[in-house]
């Protein structure tokens, strides 16, 4: 089929990655920004994140969390308070050693996460036990030095939040990152339509400075897994590293329990390789900038008719709470049209010609459907809520099967190849770093997490014979 | 009046500027962060902030711009291509030398605004005449080394937004700065409540780069100018300097018509100095993270009564769509509560003691009312939004008044030096730099603007006796 002057996407089967980096471009997500690894995101990318952020940050706000601003910039010293977290982050450290015209006394780390300037702000803030807990949340512009960079998966400055709060017990903190986590995997799965497991890191994969990190995995169409939030709880970590003490009521000074929690613009990634085909994006009607496209299809006289007719349908949907867009570029043919739609992954196509007006009818044609069909104009606006809702659950049953059908057990290293050229290798695993090593260099694959649903098994790690830890089986696979 | 263990506020009259940062830190709406110069936005400043932007926002998105994201860090040769702008941005910029662990090719300048970085993405993204016009805002921070911070005012990193529109010609580009220019000060006026003086800036007081700048100017109640946003047309500087062209109807290629537009966190000091009083913040309804507080007021058996009659209350009044807060703090004082809630600003105060339960009533507290009054509790509800409309309108009386009040004309240096001592001095003003500086020199007064709705008039310059530029007057004040 001729596709106008668009140039066909490379098939995700021929070169993946290809795929992936054409369509953000053509897609008109985002563009690469002029220094290396910087990332520009084209309004069709951003109102995705603006979408979502709207989602996240009603759960955030739901659950008592408020939002802040802390800055940028942080003394470099700070990073060295903890010496994990220093250890992790050091090498991907911008460093700002010149402002207002001078070389300055104490160089200055551009933020890669915030632990570390919060945690000094808490210590301010945090006096006695009726300060805690101290719930917070902030929206804001991290940076990370990426050797490898790729458009929303790895960029060097990214967009996200991070959750960090403080409590006077453990029990509370590790219930706070269950929270965090519980927002992300609902937030995920009900908006994103994106299956995920959730679970813990191993702990090579653990956050630098976290005593444990929760993790939620998503399995993309080529079958590598794609991190898409994290929650972790860190102990006392930062809290001595930062002096983050209360007065207890029993007036005992001790220090307080810390989570932090994050999702990025990475998701966005997430969802475009999570849900894409060889016709480009498709994205969930609740994520979706454009839920339904009419294309007004008539040329000279027909053509004020029809694009009138195409305006106040689309008004009626408006109403209804859609969010719609008429395509009546004259200089465009319908297919071109078409094929652009499809590419930027909008749920719903209703095209209006003068035949669909004479019989009251307008042709729909959905983005994961075969073929089209005539439904009255009428019938088209009151039941499009239930048809996206019906296309956001199709979708997220689609994914669910994918990571099912993709998730296979494995008793050898062998097995393990097999299984995480496909997706998730489910395995028992002795917990040791020698082994996902192994694994590592073998494959390329590394531990993604503990599922918390799994079943309890024991039994010899699947590469060494040693017994078991985790009590459950353990999740590898390929990842982004 | 005994006020617990919090202290006074320093009054406006004794000294203007240890009031504001003393209120400031105290209201908990900001702290300073640990590099200089750096502001940690605390959760009640920063929902100011999130109101303020909801509304901003709305109006970017209802006139036909889509926000997008742009790269924080730019190469430093981006603002040497246009010499005004490097000439002004220069002195103030955070360059980061250093990243990933080792010294960088090329210095990065963290952006002090987008509109290189930005003209890059036009150039490349803009061919046609039907690409036009381009219609782009960004949420971001952006860096400014400044010498004498303050909070809010003058930090060295802020919040703020960023228009950058491209268009064909210079009449829609011009018309596109007025149309920015008239949300900001419709945002000013009807939901911060203060009166503003929308005008042209002086050659002087221009954007670094632009044609024309066009700013509203607020009067804070130590008489003292504010400029609360600013709206440039920069015709087709930045065009040149980034080769932003586009091919027009009639097929010829021709720059494009550019401009910028933004309001930032500084606003935010601007509400603060506007409204406030020796009691503390003045909010205006529409921007009061808490636009009621319940305050119970009983002990022992009768506290858990009137604790869940409050929330009852509240209940009613969040149903209303009223942002509501009980205070049901149990070690602190009544007293200590009014006095915390009026220095937070919050409009209206609801005390629920038994007597108020058996009679009915609540007794109400407004922020800027005199004593109190018993209102039966259906009426409290159902009254409400009116009450917070009224208090709304009241508070932007009162600042249209008070702008009106302290603006009188001058014609001598010696009359001005009297008018900008308690606010605007309106005069005919030659146009000249000189005079300018003489006025400067004298009393630290700088031209504010050319207000758009000033009469016409002519005449000798205030200062130096030579005819008049502009056609009409001139306001000059001392500013922040």
């Amino acid at each position: 089929m001729p596709r106008g002057d668009e140039k066909r996407l490379t098939p995700q089967d021929e070169d993946f990655s290809a795929w992936y980096n054409e369509l953000v471009l053509r897609a008109e997500l985002a563009d690469r920004g002029p220094v290396r690894g910087t990332m520009v995101m084209r309004p069709y990318g951003y109102r995705i994140w603006e979408l979502l952020q709207g989602e996240l940050d009603a759960r955030i706000k739901a659950t008592g969390h408020e939002n802040a601003y802390f800055p940028l910039f942080i003394p470099e010293s700070y990073l060295h308070r903890e010496a994990e977290h220093v250890e992790g982050f050091a090498p991907e450290l911008a460093v700002v050693t010149h402002a207002g015209g001078k070389d300055l006394e104490e160089r200055l780390v551009v933020r890669p996460t915030s632990e570390t300037v919060i945690g000094e702000m808490f210590a301010k803030w945090i006096e006695s036990h009726r300060d805690l807990p101290l719930l917070i949340n902030q929206w804001a512009n991290v940076v990370r030095w990426e050797l490898r960079p790729r458009l929303f998966l790895r960029t060097t400055e990214f967009l996200w939040q991070e959750g960090h709060t403080a409590h006077a017990t453990e029990a509370e903190a590790r219930a706070e990152t269950a929270t965090a986590l519980g927002f992300y995997s609902e937030v995920a799965r009900d908006v994103g339509a994106l299956a995920v497991v959730a679970g813990d890191k191993t702990a090579s994969e653990r956050f630098a400075g976290a005593v444990t990190t929760m993790t939620i995995e998503a399995l993309m169409r080529d079958g590598r897994a794609l991190q898409a939030a994290t929650s972790h709880f860190l102990g006392t970590n930062f809290a001595r590293a930062f002096d983050i003490t209360f007065t207890s009521e029993a007036g005992v000074l001790e220090h307080c329990q810390t989570t932090s929690w994050g999702m990025s613009t990475r998701m966005i990634g997430g969802l475009i390789m999570g849900h894409g085909d060889d016709k480009g994006l498709v994205l969930p009607p609740r994520l979706a900038p454009i839920q339904v496209v009419v294309v007004p299809i008539g040329r000279d006289a027909e053509r004020a008719e029809v694009v009138a007719r195409a305006e106040a349908l689309a008004g009626e949907l408006r109403a209804g709470g859609v969010r719609v867009r008429v395509d009546d570029r004259a200089h465009l043919s319908p297919g071109a049209k078409f094929n652009e739609w499809e590419q930027k992954g909008v749920p719903v196509r209703l095209e209006l010609g003068p035949r669909d007006l004479a019989a009251g009818v307008a042709t729909v044609a959905e983005r994961l459907g075969e073929g089209k069909v005539a439904v009255a104009l009428d019938e088209v606006v009151a039941t499009m809520p239930e048809r996206l809702a019906a296309f956001q659950q199709a979708l997220l049953a689609r994914s669910t099967a994918f990571l099912a059908d993709r998730t296979a057990p494995a008793a050898s290293l062998a097995e393990l190849a097999v299984a995480v050229g496909r997706g998730f290798a489910s395995i028992l695993h002795c917990g040791r770093v020698e082994c996902e090593d192994t694994v590592k260099e073998a494959t390329t694959a590394t531990p993604r997490c503990v599922p918390h649903d799994a079943p309890d098994e024991e039994g010899p790690c699947a590469i060494c014979g040693q017994p078991s830890a985790y009590g459950r089986r353990v999740l590898f696979a390929r990842a982004y």
